[in-house]
C-alpha cells in the first residue's frame, strides 16, 4: 500500500508568497512547481526545485495560460497550436532549474483554468499531449481518472499517473460532483482521512450519492494555498503512515 | 578561409514583426534567437527555431534583461544571482524549441543593455558564465574579443566564439570606438565589404586612428533592424564567397 | 451631409510600430487610441494623442482586455465587476494624456475580443457602461448599430455614436454578415466607396441578399492596420469629399 | 499640534496580498496608493480607494519603475521623457478611481527605487515635476525634506508635503543616515515614539551624532509591509494623540 501525496508550489511571484513552501515540502513526496505564467518567477522556481530536489521530492511542472494578474484562473481562448508552444516554453523553464539540480521533469500537470480545459476539451488536451510528447516522452500526465487529458495522453503512448482530489466528492462516474452541489467540497480532516485510508485499502470511493466505486490512483492532491495546509498534510500523512501505508513518491512506485 | 554570418533575429512579439527573418534565415549561419524576455514568445521562437533548422543555421540563445516595452535597451539594476536564473530561464525555454527538433543551444549572446554590461562589467559576465555553464558546459558564448564575458568565460573553462562588427570602427586596443566619436559607426556598404574580406584575409582591421592591429573572428553580426539590413547581407556573404571566403556556421568551423 | 472617419491607432507598442498613425491622422477625424493593454505604451499615447489634437481628431480611447501579446485578440474569461475596473484603469491613463493637451475623452470604442463580446453580451456590455458612467457621463460610446453596447448604454442614459464598416456586407437586421460567409467581406475599393455614398446620402444599405435596409451613422472605419490602408482613408475621404460629404469629427457633427 | 500618518498601500497584486490594508486604513491619515506599476491592479486600486475614502483617508499616487516583479525595487535606466509619460500614465490611473467617489489625488510620492533617485537626480525628479505639473498643479509631491524633488518641485511653482521616516536616523544636514551606518534604523518602537513626540512638539531631531537641528514635516511614514506595522501604527497614533497631537489629514492640516 503506497501512495504520493502532491501539492502545488513556487507560487508566489517576486515579493510576494502564497503558501509556506518550505514546510510542505517535508511532508509531500511530489510537487507541481509553477513556472513563471500563472506564478512563479526564476529565482522562485531554481528555490523551489532545489529544495524539493533536496526532500527527495518529484519535480512536476505546473503549466498555464500566460496570465499572472488572474493566477491561471480565467479562461483564454487560445489557439491550440499556440497553447501547445506555451506549454514548451514552460516545459524548458522549469528544466533548465531541474537540470542545475542534475534531475529532470517527471510529471505535468496543469494549473486552473487549463487544468479545468485540459480534463473536459479533447482539442486542448491534445494540444498539451503534443507539446510533452515533443519534449519528453518519458515525462508522464498527472490527471483526473477518465479525464480528456488522460484519453489523449494515452492514445499519444504517454503514461499517466492518477490523481485524487480527498476533499472533493466524486459522482457514479468516477467524475468530480460539481462544487456547486450541496457534499460536493468535504470539510471534516477526518472524513477526509477516513476516504484516503478506504482508498488506498480497498480502491473504493463512496460517490456524492451513497454508492461504491472502484478508483484506483497514485497520488492525492493537498491544497497548499488554504488556511491549515500544512497542518493537513502533515495529519493525512501521519494518518496514512499509522495505517501502513508508505508515502511515496511517483517516480518510486512500485 | 572561413567565417560566419551572425544575426539576432526572432524579435517580434504578438502581432508585431521588427526585420525580415526568413530572408535573413536564407543569407546567415548563427541566429541569436530571442528569448521572450526583450522580444519574442513561445510561438515565434518555435518558427524562428525551426526555419533556422532547415537553414542549417546554429541556434544562439539572445538572452536578456525582462523588458519587452524597452526591448531590452535599458539597464535594470539587478541582483546577479537573481539574473543568473534569468538567463537559466531564457536557456531552458529555448531549449525546448530546439529540442522538438533534434537540436540544441549552440551559442549564448546577450542582448542590449545586458549585452553592453557583460562586456564591460565582471560581475554581470560571471553570473552570465554561472547560468550557461550550470546548464550546458559545451554551450560556447558569442563575444566581442577581449571583453569582461570572454575573459569569465575561459576563467570558468567555457569556450568562446568571437564577434566582429563590420560597421563598427576600432581603437588600438581591439575595442570598439564609442559611437560619439566621428568615424565610429561606418555606413558605407562598400567599406564595410573591404574591413571585411581584410579581416578574412590577413587577420588584421585598420583602427580609428589608421593602425593595423590583429584581429581574429570567428563571426560577423549583420545587424537586422535596420533598413536595407537583407540587401546587405546578401551583399556581404556574395562579395565574401566570390573572394574564396567560405560562409560556415561556428559549430561547423574547422 | 456630414461624415466622421475613424480608425484604430497608436497600436504600436516599445520599438513596434503596425500602422502609419502620422499619415493617417491627417486624413481621418477620429481615432480609437489604444491604452496600453492589448497596445500602446505612454510614449505611444502621448504621441498619438499630441499629433491626434494638432490635427484636430477627436480622442477616443480603445480599450481592452489585458492581453498585449495576443493583441487583444483572444476573449479573456473575467468577471465583470473586475472588466469594469480595468475599463476605469484605462480611461484614466489616457485622459492623463488628453488633459495635458488641455482636452477630454470624446468617446469609448471597445477593441477585438472585448468589442466582440460588447456587442453581442449584455453582461459585458453594461461592465464597459458603468465604467464610462462612472468616469465621465459625457462620453459617448461607438458602437455598431443594434449592439448590446448601444442598448445597454441608452438604458443607463449614456449617447452613442454608430460605426459603418464600410468594407463588411451586413443582413437584414442590420447586422454584420459572419465573416465566414462568401461576400462578407468587401474587398474593391470601389465597391466600397459606393456603398458609404449611398449610406450617406439615402441612409440605406445593400444587404448581402440584395434588400435595401435604413441604416443611419456617424462615422466609418478605415482598417489602420492592413496594406494600403492609408491611400484607402485618403480615397475615401476624396471621394466622400468631391460628391459634397464633410468630413467632421464626431464632436462637431450638426 | 498635528501629523499626518502616512503609509504605502494597495501593494497587492492578483491574488497576493502583502500588508492589512483595511487595519492600516483605520489608523492612518494618507495612504499612497499602488498604480499597477510596481504592484496593485484595478481591483486592488478600486477597493483601496473606496475604503480609503469611507475612512477620510488622503488619496496620493505611489508612482513607481514599470517593474512588478522587482516591486519597484530595481533601478531602470529610462529616458528622462519617458519616464514623465510613465508617472502621467500612473496618475491618470489612480485618478479614474479617485473620481468614482467624488474625490481627486490630493499627493504624490515615488516608490522604492524611482523614490530613491528623485530625492538625489535633479533630472529624474524633474520628470516627475513636470508630469504632475502637466496633469493637475494642484497636487503637490509628498518630499523628504531638502531632497531633490522639493527643489524641483518648488522650482516648478508645486506645493510639497514633508515626510518624517520615524525608524531612520538623521545626519547634521537634515538628509537620512545610509543605511549601512550602524545606529540608522531604529527598531525600538519606544524610541520611535518619543523621537515623533518631540519632532512634533520642539520641531527638532536628535540626529546620529548627538546634534540637534530643526525639522519641519507634515506626516510620518509607517512602513506598511513589516511584521507588527498595524500595532506600530495603532501605538504612534494612541500615543501622538495622548501628547495632544492631532492626527490630521495632508489636506486638512492649518
Amino acid at each position: 500500500m503506497q501512495i504520493d501525496i502532491n501539492a502545488d508550489l513556487g507560487e508566489g511571484f517576486g515579493p510576494y508568497a502564497i503558501a509556506d513552501d518550505a514546510s510542505l515540502l517535508q511532508l509531500i513526496t511530489s510537487a507541481n512547481i509553477a513556472c513563471g505564467y500563472h506564478a512563479g518567477d526564476p529565482v522562485i522556481m531554481d528555490q523551489t526545485v532545489k529544495v524539493a530536489v533536496e526532500n527527495g521530492v518529484d519535480l512536476g511542472a505546473h503549466v498555464s495560460f500566460p496570465d499572472r494578474m488572474g493566477f491561471g484562473r480565467r479562461v483564454m481562448q487560445m489557439d491550440p497550436v499556440e497553447l501547445e508552444k506555451h506549454v514548451l516554453y514552460q516545459l524548458g523553464a522549469l528544466d533548465a532549474f531541474a537540470r542545475t539540480c542534475g534531475r529532470k521533469i517527471a510529471h505535468v500537470n496543469p494549473h486552473g483554468a487549463l487544468g479545468n480545459l485540459a480534463s473536459a476539451d479533447d482539442v486542448i488536451a491534445s494540444a498539451l499531449v503534443r507539446a510533452v510528447g515533443s519534449f519528453d516522452k518519458s515525462i508522464r500526465f498527472l490527471v483526473l481518472p477518465g479525464s480528456a487529458l488522460e484519453k489523449a495522453a494515452h492514445q499519444a503512448g504517454l503514461s499517466c499517473y492518477r490523481l485524487f482530489l480527498a476533499d472533493r466528492a466524486y459522482t457514479a462516474d468516477g467524475q468530480l460532483a460539481p462544487r456547486a452541489r450541496p457534499g460536493a467540497v468535504i470539510k471534516d480532516a477526518e472524513e477526509v482521512i477516513a476516504r484516503l485510508l478506504r482508498l488506498v485499502r480497498e480502491k473504493t470511493v463512496e460517490t456524492i450519492d451513497g454508492e461504491t466505486i472502484a478508483m484506483e490512483v497514485n497520488s492525492v492532491l493537498v491544497h497548499s494555498d488554504t488556511p491549515g495546509a500544512v497542518q493537513l498534510a502533515r495529519t493525512i500523512r501521519t494518518k496514512l503512515q499509522e495505517n501502513g501505508v508508505s508515502i511515496t513518491a511517483l517516480s518510486k512506485q512500485a
